[in-house]
């Protein structure tokens, strides 16, 4: 089948390669040239304006936005949606709010897949695992598609209708902090214990065979190999945060506790702030009860 | 070579089995003349007590306990030491205090390997993960045996000397609550939120491809097929403990913050108390200020 | 001074009382007759109607609204508009989201006052502390209204523009919040440890000189006179929250880790789910990796 | 009545003051003979040695010991017990582990009451709050002294037998770092929030009648008020944490859940560590699974 691709940075450009390497035809665009070039390298068929682009594409689109979260996706679709009519359909892979991809489905006129996508670089072998929210029919349409960018049939599923697709993601992603920090504290305790011990010699034996053994835990394993057993010159510094961020928000909403979650998330927070005001107060307050020493700044 | 096993239970006997498995020779021993009568049909020599079973073993005894962590432990060390020299090595293979690893390495006159054991029944297929402390040369030796009852070579390590084995298995279980904890919330967070979701689909499209595949993540996805979508009549009740509140004990001993073990630690103590006193008391305290209505046990 | 006070419930009636007791002249309003005759009982002067309300007031008028906050704030005000002009104030002593006092002082033609109000029914007798919003010469005009309904001059001030003093109040309720939890987790280890202990006797020795004595520990002590050491049939459930709430969401908005807020607002969410959904997950995982028996509810 | 007090530091100090205001005789020994003075310039009688202390007290010796907790207890009641007998009492005031307590009545010929003493350097005036473990008896004998040493009769109390006094001391300041830390979170969200705030003005509002007034929020009063709004120097940097350990480790023992004391102290043990491991990890890890930039150490 045919796939139109809009975006072709690191993760448009594995979309375009799984998917031409699975014997699809691949239209691609990006405002960058160099970007449009590298994907027709790769045996795409290169667009030269999103005209251009909608008049290669077959009668019935099948289009993948892999374009930033936010206002990009928003100008792309108004771009298109003069073109697109209810038999086409669109996947937005990015990392969109869910209740955006909800907005997006009922204002365009074609069949709108949100579509959360995880799996990082690595996917670009292995293939991603794939969180599709929209019309059933529409997810149908692209199984093709989705089994290339996917590790496979399993690596893709059909969660609901629309915004179901980021919703799992946005959950997904809320989880990922929580095992990150998990991991972080066992690895924290170890390199401040008892004993001298090699972090990477613990992960892999870990890796191989324990009950926690995972993903993220040969990252960790990579991390101490190319960073050395103190990870080196790495900083106490964690960005990022918005899918975290809009986990928590919904638990609220939900009235669901996520402590896990809302800890790993406030670690974010508490990394890039250099003097917590709470401990300041806290610091001074023991002056004030117990005439304990106040801590200065020197 | 020849390896002693003290201990059938359902560990003790996948250890047989792969031990033997791996072509080398075992003598098996238990209070149970089941266990040892089921040892014998796997292929293992069968000791009737354990005096009949040190007669059996070597001159240089390589022996492997795999008995409930505590007494158990200290009894069998105590039957067996005026049998034991330098020269002779036991391995602990079950989920001892590191303190007590420590305490019955320097008290015994084998060279004492703890070694942290990790995968569960479905290691008698896969092979165990193996966390060793104790004498490098011990362990070297033991390296045959190690081979067999881990996923291989890359299963087991030497982590240092005696303790650290069950050193590093303590974090590795703190670490597990916390992942456990981790998806647990997601998951929650999925059955009670804005769709309709296939949690087992769900496990499944996360474990092809997404970053926090695991394998704790493959066995909610066999929970949710075998119970269902909403667990069932599984209760809301966490037994166990010991090995994640070791964890935290040996933080606040290192002053290391483990925020999320910590918590998924509480979950568990929480979950055993059906009215906790800290919520009654924030309730009854609600209506003190604000006059806001009690709720009352019916 | 005259004082036009909308909304006679339990808070609004101790607002004309003590301004009355001030001896300010009141005209009071409500929905209810009962509750314009009580007031006009401790004398107030009664409005039969919105209308006749607005033409008993001053022509500068002074008006307080004790409405619960939402709905019932924005259609006073609706009401109220036409007769108001940018001589008159507005009092908005509800518990409204800071949010909506920003847009509602926009909205309105009279100068408006959001004031956080705290101090629950025990400030009829003592007077509330009052944190308030808005303009600065509103507030000068009205300072005798609340010398009379705080504490005192040192019981209410000015935070600064639209919106501040709900702001604040919504930041006091989520450290209330935290407050409560810390108090019950200390009588939940007294409760359960290792000494029969006079919960009652423990609280009031506490608020008689030790660090941590405050108002809402008093409540406490009472809490543990009227209901007994054990808190007799108080149930494990805490109700409200919506404060707490949106203190969270304006942390993750600020990105200000409060990590003891967030966990006493899950505790209110878990109080009220009978069987959480990450904990018989977890139950249900022990089953999977280590085959520990799994808990059914009978 | 007549007491002996040994140790006159500040705290040995204000409770010879107010023994003495209250009428009563004091013998007074330090090991520091400035201190002994200081006392004598009280009223206090000076003993010039251990032996000549112990000689000046009556028969029946009632001796309070405000030492050092730790070996300084031991070392001091060493040399005390064999001029002690059964008739005699001893208060320990210091802030010793409660297990270290029960041992010491034990060890002990005379009864033992353990004294936990609350309120700072601010009880010099007011009087303490005094939370007392030990035989009824003694604790009827010495009553005279704790009404002088506390805010008064309802300043002090019999918890229960040895060790009680202790131990709620303990869960007392578990829960002041607690409070300290809610406190904390509050004002750095109001300190980073949507309103430039004079956070002396909060703090004096809240403390007139506001729902979380107490004694710690008017030392954060003071200490806005001293330090000025952004707490100047203050460094982010919490000492001490000993009694906060000893709680969460109480509770682990008893399985009592206290995650906001928990969490309040790994502030602490966070606040002393510069570049903490768990978020180095994460940072790195961002990286392994989606090409985010890792941030370095300059």
């Amino acid at each position: 089948m045919q796939l139109g691709v809009i975006g072709l940075g690191r993760m448009g450009q594995i979309v375009v390669n799984r998917v031409l390497d699975a014997g699809h035809d691949v239209v691609a665009f990006d405002l960058s040239e160099e970007a449009v070039a590298a994907a027709a390298d790769a045996g795409a068929e290169a667009a030269s304006s999103l005209d251009d682009f909608v008049d290669r594409l077959d009668e019935e689109k099948r289009i993948w936005l892999m374009v930033p979260a936010g206002d990009a996706v928003d100008a792309t679709l108004d771009e298109l949606d003069p073109h697109l009519t209810d038999r086409d359909v669109v996947v937005d892979g990015g990392n969109s709010h869910f209740e955006q991809s909800v907005r997006r489905a009922e204002a365009t006129k074609a069949a709108y897949l949100d579509c959360g996508t995880s799996g990082g670089p690595a996917g670009a072998e292995l293939g991603f695992s794939l969180m599709v929210g929209g019309p059933e029919w529409a997810y149908e349409e692209l199984t093709p598609v989705f089994d290339a960018v996917a590790t496979g049939p399993a690596g893709h599923d059909r969660m609901g209708p629309a915004g179901s697709g980021h919703y799992v993601k946005m959950v997904h992603n809320g989880v990922e902090y929580a095992l990150m920090q998990a991991y972080g504290e066992g690895f924290e305790l170890l390199a401040n214990g008892r004993y001298d011990l090699d972090l990477e010699a613990v992960s892999r034996t870990w890796n191989n065979g324990a009950v926690i053994r995972s993903w993220l835990l040969e990252l960790c394993e990579e991390a101490f190999r190319e960073e050395g057993n103190d990870l080196g010159d790495v900083a106490d510094h964690i960005s990022g945060g918005s899918t975290g961020t809009w986990t928590v928000q919904e638990a609220l909403e939900q009235e669901v506790p996520v402590p896990l979650i809302y800890q790993a998330l406030s670690e974010r927070f508490g990394s890039r702030d250099e003097a917590r005001f709470s401990r300041r107060l806290a610091n001074r307050l023991r002056y004030g009860f117990g005439r304990h020493e106040i801590v200065r700044e020197e």
